[in-house]
């Protein structure tokens, strides 16, 4: 068998935040099965006669099971072809890598994974502040605000997450955010923590905004918007004045 | 002034592993100063004409000071230079990139920050498994290993690395590393939990070992090496069989 699966991680949206590594896989892909936040300008890089089929999950659309993908992944790689699995952001971080190399080491099915530009890294640039500091923020973490319900998961470890030396970012955590706000104030952490809310990160539409985790709880709430979004907390550099 | 400070993240070390964006920046550089890291084929995108300055600190050998480099970048804008300040990884994750922001910003020289694959991404992907999984990872951090002392910084939080349920990365973490096994196995994080070292990640040298964290913490403690190397600890997927 010649067919291959490179999981190529798009990064977060900007084309020119795609590796070198990434362009080639899509350059040389036979298909490539993408997701809503990799797609637009960095498709652009795929050759004119590649198959190019989204497999995304948008809020209010109709999406692909995951074990759709999976299959669909192996039937490529299975008739020979060049796959590229686009995944956005860095493939390994909130991205359900893990059921798609299952099923493809299930049917022994070669791959590889070329890792990406998290969104985080691409927000904290923009924004001109670094996800570390030297003395105050030697920690960065990084959690999801919605497992496979929506809901924050259950199992959040609150010492970890009220930790005013860390740098905390939650993905997919505009919806949850509010809850999680009054429970990290409940375990100690100022309600004037600084926060920062980060839309659209690295594409024309990007919106960067200063909050504390209270103030940035109370807009959300009112917020109604399914632009992807990230959110910061903990002792996040002052912004430029 | 048309002086320009490009913070340039170089990714892990595989030349293939540079965003484009970085690759552009380096096409265009009149002076690049790089790290240790960050040096090697990664240069070769630079004009030949270029000024490249090595401004690495490496284990063993005398390294610039800090503020050293911070003026140097403010000298070579203020000669309206376009200037590359290259930084291995992700330039935001425990690069000191906020010293030598606060140092542009003071004298008013423009900058951008360039984010770029961290070396926990590269050795995830190399390694074929997730940074987060569905059910059993749904938090990952990365802290240093290494405070300005060389020693584990005083004030980690033992709630948040102990945690059974959270993928952890240590940056610079080999010399302490027996001390934190030890200090996790007492706030209650089995010996058994799986641990991964991951040296000279993306490079023709790269090395992958699997250990748990007290057979890693032994491993460690007989080794006299330089080598860069991540250390990665918790419920991570098995390895390829």
């Amino acid at each position: 068998m010649s067919g291959f699966v490179s999981f190529v991680s798009s990064g977060p949206g900007d084309p020119e935040l795609l590796t070198v590594k990434a362009v080639k896989r899509l350059e040389e892909a036979d298909v490539v099965l993408f997701d809503d936040l990799s797609s637009g300008p960095i498709l652009s890089h795929a050759r004119p006669d590649a198959d190019l089929i989204g497999v995304g999950k948008r809020a209010g659309r109709p999406s692909p099971k995951q074990d759709h993908v999976s299959r669909v992944l192996v039937e490529y790689a299975q008739a020979n072809l060049r796959v590229v699995r686009l995944k956005s952001g860095d493939s390994g971080m909130f991205g359900r890598l893990e059921e798609e190399i299952t099923a493809l080491r299930a049917v022994g099915v070669p791959f590889e994974i070329v890792p990406g530009v998290t969104a985080a890294s691409a927000a904290a640039a923009a924004a001109g502040i670094p996800l570390t500091r030297r003395l105050t923020a030697r920690r960065v973490q990084f959690i999801t605000g919605a497992d496979v319900t929506g809901d924050l998961p259950p199992d959040v470890n609150m010492a970890a997450l009220a930790d005013p030396l860390a740098t905390t970012v939650v993905y997919m955590g505009k919806r949850t955010f509010a809850g999680l706000a009054a429970r990290l104030i409940e375990h100690g952490l100022p309600g004037d923590t600084p926060a920062m809310l980060a839309e659209a990160v690295s594409t024309p539409a990007e919106r960067l905004e200063r909050y504390t985790i209270q103030s940035l709880a109370a807009h959300l709430q009112t917020l109604e918007t399914s632009t992807p979004a990230l959110i910061f907390y903990g002792p996040l550099a002052e912004p430029e004045t």
